[in-house]
């Protein structure tokens, strides 16, 4: 099945305790696009500016990743976020902001990208993805992810969203805060009301968590202790998932579990090198080697 | 294989968001005691004062459990703790604390206990269980728990404990605490060189993970929604992990994995009622029955 991811491109300058790297290849849709490249092709709608190194387009193209959807302005600058770990590696500070070009983000499929069959909408503006779901024509699963920040500015817009959707992907902490829930499967069968039929909760190293009107699957996180920049961890959980479930092209259980197995495994080596490069240097060998590790761990 | 358990008798005074009990029959040994004993029979070595209810000991002694190894102190008074849960249902105030006959508890293990095959240190001062162990003639296993205010206050003893046992069970919070380090993997892995031989992290509604030199499980908690009163989840948890460990008699790989999935599901018993209320009502098929819709949930 086809599959198309909608988000932010950006250029990172991240800090953690023990490093700093700047100019680092990051953004939604790209951390979401090398995880799904792991699983087959990926079509990717983003915008940058023409400060945008070509070399980039050319990585991404290298991965199987389609940029026909990359949208260049000219003059204009490419996002930039600026943020700091701290001691834990959970918790960041956000230092700095450069919407620019992402700041009036229209989408414009490539007519190719139309009849994508599944959809992701990774983090970023609601209004930005209710823009692409309006060109879909009969897209087979649209699944979004959405943070904190949208869920304080833009909650009508978020609401529309969530009605135009079939599954919404998010923290724990952002499902309860969405909600006013305290308890994490009263959050997620909360936000069932409001329109989507199924929502994965991302616990970090906690796992992962999907809940439907039917069903509740619970994934433990690979546990890995070689944490070096968490960024993009969630944006490649989504990418392997949906890499998967487009792979699979149905959503019975067997195929749930073993997404929501394969996003924490693509998310696990995401998190051992800084931006995307630990995830550019493996294959699909190495995550089906730990998923059996994982299935092992796990099976009782 | 006979399963012994030490650990503090308590009368709890709770109070929730929404409720309040008062002189619930609690402490370590005993929500412990009521996990294990859905998996075998139990001896359980405490100490109360002349306070204490007779009924209480006809209820546990309905139950299976032993208690022989409860040792009444005349003129003396039971421990009492009150507490309060916050909002959220997982952070909790300790409001009062009456340590009474507990402050100064050496245990004396019958005759009949002393050769106990599994034998669990339920939370208390290191310097019981130390006690405790002494008086062991050839144990198979042992277990202890231990908290924060040991790791804070009886250091020594606490390290003292960790080299005469054979595996440790605490929160990930306090494994980070003990061993400085800030993830989880990594601080169990440091315990494993102050003497145990494997350490189970507890991580509350995110389940449980086993860790030895050789080997890492994990486990996810059975998801349930509804969190009557938290009280003594940790120790009904490892009372269904120690009891399983009995009923089987040994501690290969399926039986470890088998064994945290029985105490989460007991834990996810335990919080749905007032102390030990909940597991009262349950009997080891219910226990199996969640304990399969677990093994569904999490089999990929």
């Amino acid at each position: 099945m086809t599959l198309m991811v909608v988000g932010s491109v950006a250029i990172d300058n991240i800090q953690t305790p023990s490093a700093r790297r700047d100019d680092v290849l990051g953004g939604s849709a790209v951390h979401f696009s090398f995880g799904a490249s792991l699983f087959g092709p990926v079509q990717m709608v983003g915008v940058v500016g023409d400060d945008w190194p070509e070399e980039h387009t050319k990585l991404l193209k290298n991965y199987g990743i389609d940029t026909a959807g990359l949208e260049i302005v000219p003059g204009g600058k490419t996002f930039r976020w600026t943020g700091k770990y701290l001691e834990n590696m959970d918790d960041r500070e956000t230092l700095d902001v450069q919407l620019n070009v992402l700041g009036d983000f229209q989408p414009k499929l490539p007519e190719a990208y139309r009849r994508a069959q599944y959809v992701f909408i990774g983090n970023g503006a609601p209004a930005t993805g209710l823009e692409a779901i309006k060109q879909l024509q009969g897209a087979d699963l649209i699944v979004a992810d959405t943070m904190d920040l949208w869920i304080n500015i833009a909650r009508p817009d978020l609401a529309a969203l969530l009605t135009k959707i079939d599954g919404l992907v998010l923290n724990d902490s952002e499902a309860k805060m969405l909600t006013d829930e305290r308890s994490t499967i009263s959050a997620a069968k909360k936000i069932l009301t409001m329109g989507p039929k199924f929502v994965v909760v991302k616990k970090g190293e906690h796992g992962s968590m999907f809940v439907s009107q039917y069903e509740i699957y619970v994934v433990p996180a690979f546990p890995t202790e070689n944490v070096v920049d968490p960024t993009g961890a969630g944006d490649s959980f989504a990418g392997g998932m949906m890499g998967y479930f487009a792979s699979k092209g149905n959503m019975d259980a067997e195929t749930i579990k073993t997404a929501l197995a394969y996003g924490t495994v693509t998310a696990s080596f995401q998190i051992e090198g800084f931006g995307a490069d630990r995830l550019r240097e493996i294959s699909r060998e190495n995550i089906d080697h730990r998923l059996e590790q994982l299935r092992a761990s796990v099976s009782f």
